[in-house]
C-alpha cells in the first residue's frame, strides 16, 4: 500500500468528517454515527433534498465544505464509480460503499466493481455490498444499520465477510470488548489482509477476530497474519463455507475463492491463527484474550462450589488436551486446613457451600492453590441467579472478587465461568473485566478459549523462532501422469526407490536376476491409471518359473480388463522386507495455497482409517516432524507393541528434501504421490509412485 | 413400587399441605414455596422458635394438624432417621431431605442412609443430599434456594445429580418450558428411574431432561426409559464424569456407580435416549421438542435473510448428517418469481433483504417452499436486535410470524434460530412459543436439537418394533484364561475356527499332515499371555523341514523371553486364506451393565485405528448389522475398491449366535476375544481365542 493510502486509510478509520451521500440508507447511517458518539462533522449530500435526519444536504460532492475524511456511499450501483472520482477529485480520505450489485451478482458487476477501483486513485475503499465500519475505540461509524456494542479502552477488532454477521455480533449480550467492528464485502480495495496489517499495530487492539468465507489473496494475508502475530496479537478465525453446500452458497454470495478446508486448516497452523468453529466461540476466545490475557501453559487451576461443576470442567478438559494439575502434599495440607470438612483437595477444586460467600474464608483458598499448584490460568466456575432473584447476588461476587484478587497476585490469567452461558448479567460481567477477569460464558466456551490461547503461546513461540518460507505461488497448468518407472526415476535423488528394471517380456528373466528374487512385475502402460484393478500388478515372485506365469497371466488379466491397455512393456523390481510402517505422502498444487502436502497412514487402508494431516509449502523439517507426531500411525512407528523404532527426525529429513525437491520443480511437477511409502528404522523406499508433471 | 409408596409419591409432588422442618434452611425453602405459588397449607416444626418466615412454629411432629402430604427436612443427618420414624408413623405421604453427610459422606454415612430408608415405610423420600422438588405445573416447590423458571401448561421434566446444576438451569434465559425441576441427591429412595416412570405418564410433561453422573441399577432405568419411550416422550441424557478425573469426582460426590462413557452410549442408542454433551445443548434439546415436537425425518427446509446464516445453517447440518433438500424446478419456478431478483433459489434459502419484514412478499416464499421441499422441519434464522436497540424488532417479528404460520400449515415442527444464542429477548421468545415453533439459541444448537429429536423418532420405531431383551445382571468373579486351543474348542459350535491340533513337539509333522500346509504353529503355555512378543508363534509354514525349524527357533525365543514358560505342547493349524477384513470381537461382563459386546477394525491396527462400537447384550442380529454398519471397516466389507463383498446379515447373524452363546454361558465364561475373526463373503474364521472362565 503507498504511503498516500495508507494515510486515507487512517483517515477513514478516525474521521474528522464524514460525507454521507445517499438516501434513507444514508440517513440511519447518520444515527448510527451519532449512536457511536462521533462528534466531528457531518455532511451530507443529495440533491433532491433539504435535509437528511436532521443535516442540510448539498447537491453535489464540489459543494462539500472540504474533503471529507470518510465518505458512507448509498447510491445505486451504475453511479458510483463516477461519484468515486468526483471524491477522488476533490481529495477524500476513504469509502464505506454499501452500494450492492457488483462483483457478487453477476458479470457486469465485476466490470462494474473493476472500474470503481481504478476510479479510487489514493482513495481507500471498504465494500462495496457491506456494512462498513464502527470504531468503537475512537467513537465513529459508518454503518446502515442500529448497532450495539462496546469499549472499555481497549478489546478485540472483528473483520467479516457477512454484513448480517457483523451486526448479529454487535447485538450479543456477552460484554465483549470491542475496538473495531469491520464488515468487508466484496473487498475491492481494502479486504481482511489490509486491516490486519493496519489494526494490529494499535496497541489497544488486543486481538484480532475474523469471519472467512474465502481469501483470494492467500501469500498475502500470511504476510498479515504474521505481522499480527510477531505484534503479539492473536487472530481468531470463524471459517465458514466447509460444506459442499456452504461452499457453493459462499461463492455466490461473497465472489471470493472458498478453497478445501484441510487448506485453511494448513494455512492457519502454519501461521499461529486460532480456528474455531462456532460464532459464540469466536466471542469467547476473543474475550478471554482481550480481558485476561494468554496463558503460557495448558495447566489451570479450577474451583467450583459444586461437585456437578468440578466433574464437567474435568470431563471437557480432558477431550481438548488441558490438564487439572494435581496439589502437591504441601498444598494439600494447607487447603485442607482452610477447607470445611465435607471437602475433598483435588483440582479443580470444590470448595462446598459452608464457605460460599464468605470472602474471608474463600480468598484464602483460592490464594493458597494458585500459590501452590503449578498452573498457568485460574477458572472460577460461578452460575449467578437470574433477574430478580438476585438475593444472593452479592455472596456469589463476594467469592469471585476474592478469587480476581488471587488471581491477580499469582499474576495468572483468570475466568469466571458459568454452567449456562447467560447466567452472569451485564453489571457483573463489566464488574469482572473492570479487574481483568474474563467473564466467560459456559464450561465448554471457557475451556475452549483457554486451550486456543495457550495453543497461540506456543505456537507463536515456534512460528517466531522458526518463521515459516513464504507460500508459492503456482498457476496450475495441465498436466499428465508419467509412467511409474519414469516418476521413479525422477525422484531417485531424493528419496530411495526400489531396485528396478523396465524390459520386454523378453527380458524378464534377465531383469529379475539383476535385481534378484523375490521381485514384483508390473505392466507399464499409458492405460493404466488402476493397476491393481486392471491385474497389472503381481508381487513375491520368487522364481523364474513363477515369473513367467505371473507375466502370462497378467496379460490375460489385462486384456479382459480393457484390452487396448495391453503393452508388452513390464517394470520388474526387488520386492522390500516388511516396514515398520506404511505412509502416503502427497504433494499437490493449489491456484489458491501453492503447493500442498498430505502425510498420512498409507497402503490400502489409507482411505478408511482417514489419518492425515496437511502442510503448506515450503515446510521445515520440524514442521513435517511434529505433523507426523500428529497422526495416528506414529505409534506405529515408536516401538509399538515392542515392535522397532523409526528415527523421526531422519524420516522428517528426507520428507523436508521431498518437499524442497517438489517446490524446486513447481513449474514442472504438478503432483507426487507415493503410496506407500515404507518407513524403516533410518530409512525410507518409495514402493509406489504417482507423478504428474 | 407398592401402591402405597406410589401414591405417597403423588402426594410429594402435588401437595396439599407441606410441612418444614430446620431452621435458616427451612425458612428459604417456605419462601420458595410461596415464590412457585403453592397455595396449600404450609407449617413448620422447630422446637426453638415461635415462628419461621412468618409461619408459626409447632414444636413437634405430633403437634402438626395433620399427616403432610409433604415434607421439607433439613436437620442435622444424625436427626433424620428418627424424625422420619415420626413422620411415617402419622402417615405423612413423602420428604424431601435436605440435609446432608450420607452415604456421600463417609461410610458412617452409608450406615445412616440404610437406617433411614428403612425408616421410611409407606413414605417416599427424595435425597438426601438433595435440593428437592419444583413442581411448575402445579405450584408447589420443596427447594431450598432461589429458584426461577417457568411453565407454559406443559413442558419438560428435569432430574439431575447435582444440586447446583439443578439451580443453574432454572436461571437460565431460554424460556424452555419446565413442568418439574428435580434434584435427586443420593437417590436412597427415590431415584430417576422413579421420576421417569411417573413423570412419563404425565400428558403435559412432553420429555424428560436427565443429568447423570451415575447409574446404580441399570436394568431399572432401562424398564423406565423404555416405558417413557412407549409413551412418546423423549429423553435427553447429559452425562457427565467421563474423564478420568471425572469419574473420580462423580464418586466422590454422589456415591454412585461410573460406569465407562462406551457403555452408556450403548445403553442410550439401545433405549433411545438422546444423550447430549454440555448443558447448553440439553436445555435447547429439551425446548425443540417440547415446543416444536419431533421432525420424522432429518430433512430440512432452511430460511436466512443473510448468506452468511445460510452457510452456517449447511456448514454444520452436513457434519451431523441433515439435509437440506434442493427444490424441485416447479418450486424453484414459484420461489423465483416470489423472490427479488438478487435472490437465489436454495436450501437454505436466503431471501434477501429486499423484502425482508415484508410479511405479504416474505409469507408467500414461506408458504411456497415449506409446500414444495420435501421437509421435515422448519428453521428461519432471525437474531433480534439487542434490547434498546429495537427500532426493528417488529420488521424480524413480520417474518417470523409469516414464518410461523406457514409452518403451521404446513404441518412441520419449526423453530426460528439466531446465529448467536442470546439474540432473542424473553418476549420475543414468549411470542414464538405461543405460536408453537421454537425460539432456538444458536444455529448449532438448534442443528443439534432437530437431529437429535429426528434420531429418537427412528429409534422409537425401530425399538418398539424389535424391542430390546432386559439387560442381563451378571456378577463377575475372579476368573482366569484358558488356553487358546480350549477357548477355541468351546467356541466350535458357534464360530468356525481353524482346523488344529495340539501336540508335544515329537507329533508336530504328523499333525501338519492332518490339517494340510501351510500351517501355523504357536505354543501352548499357561505363562505365556503374549505369544507374538515371546516368539511363540510361526505363520506360513510350508513344508515339514520348515516346521522343524520353526519350532526349534520357537523354544530358543521362548527360552530367551522367559526359561519358565517353555512347554513341549503346541497348537498347529491349518492357515486360512487372506479374509475380505478382520476384526475384533470382544464379550466382557461389567457389574452395572451385564454382558457387552464390542465390533472393531480388527487385526494388529486396533488400538491404532480405533474403530469400534459397543452393544449390550443381549442383541438382535438387526442391533448387530447396524453396529457393523457404522464401522469404518464396514467399507470394506462392501466391495471397497472392486473387491468382494461380505454378506452383512449373514455375518450378523453368526454374530448374533456368538452373543447369544455368551449370554447363555454368562455364568461360566467371563470373557471372550477373538482377534482377527477373519471376515469371508459368507463365512467367518476366528483366527486367534482369548478366552476367561
Amino acid at each position: 500500500m503507498t504511503p498516500a493510502k495508507r494515510a486515507n486509510f487512517e483517515r477513514l478509520l478516525n474521521p474528522r468528517h464524514i460525507a454521507f451521500i445517499g438516501g434513507a440508507d444514508a440517513a440511519v447511517a447518520i444515527g448510527e454515527a451519532r449512536r457511536a458518539g462521533f462528534d466531528g462533522d457531518m455532511w451530507v449530500v443529495n440533491p433532491k433534498r433539504e435535509q437528511l435526519a436532521g443535516l442540510p444536504c448539498v447537491a453535489s460532492i464540489v459543494d462539500l465544505p472540504e474533503a471529507p475524511d470518510a465518505v458512507f456511499l448509498a447510491i445505486p450501483a451504475a453511479r458510483v464509480p463516477d461519484t468515486i472520482r468526483d471524491l477522488s477529485a476533490i481529495g477524500a480520505g476513504g469509502i464505506v460503499c454499501y452500494s450492492a450489485g457488483f462483483g457478487e451478482a453477476h458479470d457486469d458487476g465485476r466490470a462494474l466493481e473493476d472500474d470503481l477501483r481504478s476510479a479510487l486513485g489514493d482513495m481507500v475503499m471498504v465494500g462495496p455490498n457491506c456494512y462498513g465500519v464502527i470504531n468503537y475505540l475512537d467513537r465513529s461509524a459508518l454503518w446502515p444499520f442500529a448497532h450495539g456494542g462496546s469499549c472499555p479502552g481497549y478489546g478485540a477488532a472483528i473483520l467479516t465477510q457477512s454484513g448480517m454477521f457483523s451486526s448479529d455480533i454487535t447485538m450479543s449480550q456477552r460484554s465483549l470488548p470491542l475496538t473495531h467492528m469491520i464488515s468487508v464485502g466484496n473487498q475491492a480495495d481494502l479486504g481482511l489482509s489490509e486491516f490486519i496489517d493496519l489494526l494490529c499495530e494499535k496497541p489497544e487492539v488486543r486481538a484480532i477476530g475474523l469471519h472467512i468465507e474465502g481469501l483470494a489473496d492467500v501469500p498475502a494475508f500470511e504476510r498479515a497474519a504474521l505481522k499480527a502475530l510477531h505484534a503479539g496479537k492473536p487472530i481468531v478465525a470463524l471459517k465458514t463455507g466447509s460444506s459442499a453446500i456452504g461452499g457453493a452458497l459462499t461463492l455466490s454470495h461473497t465472489g471470493s475463492l472458498s478453497g478445501a478446508n484441510e487448506l485453511y486448516q494448513a494455512l492457519f497452523d502454519r501461521i499461529g491463527v486460532i480456528s474455531v468453529t462456532n460464532p459464540s466461540q469466536l466471542l469467547e476466545t476473543l474475550k478471554f484474550i482481550c480481558v485476561a490475557g494468554v496463558p503460557d501453559g495448558h495447566d489451570v487451576m479450577g474451583f467450583t462450589c459444586s461437585g456437578g461443576g468440578a466433574t464437567m470442567l474435568a470431563d471437557h478438559a480432558e477431550k481438548i488436551g488441558l490438564e487439572f494439575p494435581t496439589p502437591d502434599s504441601e498444598t494439600r495440607a494447607t487447603l485442607t486446613e482452610l477447607l470445611p470438612p465435607i471437602a475433598t483437595v483435588s483440582n479443580p477444586l470444590d470448595y462446598t457451600t459452608p464457605i460460599w460467600g464468605q470472602a474471608e474464608r474463600t480468598g484464602p483458598v483460592f490464594e493458597a492453590a494458585l500459590a501452590g499448584v503449578p498452573a498457568q490460568a485460574a477458572l472460577l466456575v460461578q452460575d449467578y441467579p437470574a433477574p430478580g432473584l438476585d438475593e444472593t447476588e452479592q455472596l456469589y461476587l463476594n467469592d469471585g472478587m476474592a478469587f480476581a484478587k488471587a488471581a491477580r497476585e499469582a499474576g495468572l490469567p483468570a475466568a469466571i465461568c458459568t454452567t449456562i452461558p447467560e447466567n452472569i448479567g451485564a453489571s457483573v460481567r463489566e464488574a469482572f473485566i473492570a479487574e481483568g477477569v474474563a467473564p466467560m460464558q459456559g464450561i465448554h466456551e471457557a475451556l475452549n478459549a483457554v486451550g486456543h490461547a495457550a495453543w497461540w503461546h506456543s505456537a507463536r513461540a515456534r512460528i517466531t523462532s522458526t518463521p515459516p518460507a513464504p507460500l508459492m505461488t503456482v498457476h496450475p497448468r495441465n498436466s499428465a501422469f508419467v509412467a511409474e518407472a519414469e516418476g521413479k526415476a525422477r525422484l531417485a535423488d531424493v528419496v530411495r526407490v526400489p531396485e528396478g528394471r523396465v524390459v520386454s517380456g523378453d527380458g524378464l528373466t534377465a531383469a529379475a536376476q539383476a535385481v534378484g528374487y523375490p521381485v514384483a512385475l508390473k505392466m507399464m502402460s499409458d492405460k493404466l491409471a488402476h493397476k491393481t484393478e486392471a491385474g497389472a500388478v503381481a508381487i513375491g515372485i520368487e522364481a523364474p518359473e513363477a515369473l513367467a506365469r505371473a507375466s502370462e497371466k497378467m496379460c490375460a488379466d489385462v486384456t479382459i480388463y480393457d484390452p487396448q491397455a495391453v503393452r508388452d512393456k513390464f517394470l520388474v523390481e526387488a520386492m522390500a522386507p516388511p516396514p515398520i510402517a506404511e505412509l502416503v505422502v502427497g504433494i499437490r498444487q493449489d491456484a489458491q495455497f501453492g503447493l500442498a502436502m498430505t502425510l498420512g497412514s498409507g497402503g490400502v487402508l489409507v482411505e478408511l482409517v482417514g489419518d492425515a494431516d496437511t502442510l503448506l509449502l515450503p515446510a521445515s523439517a520440524s514442521e513435517i516432524e511434529a505433523a507426523l507426531r500428529r497422526l495416528r500411525v506414529a505409534r506405529l512407528m515408536q516401538g509399538f507393541r515392542g515392535g522397532r523404532v523409526v528415527d523421526m527426525a531422519a524420516l522428517a529429513d528426507r520428507l523436508a528434501a521431498l518437499a524442497d525437491f517438489a517446490v524446486a520443480q513447481a513449474e514442472e511437477i504438478a503432483e507426487i504421490e507415493i503410496n506407500p511409502l515404507f518407513v524403516y528404522e533410518d530409512d525410507v523406499l518409495a514402493v509406489d509412485v504417482l507423478m504428474r508433471i
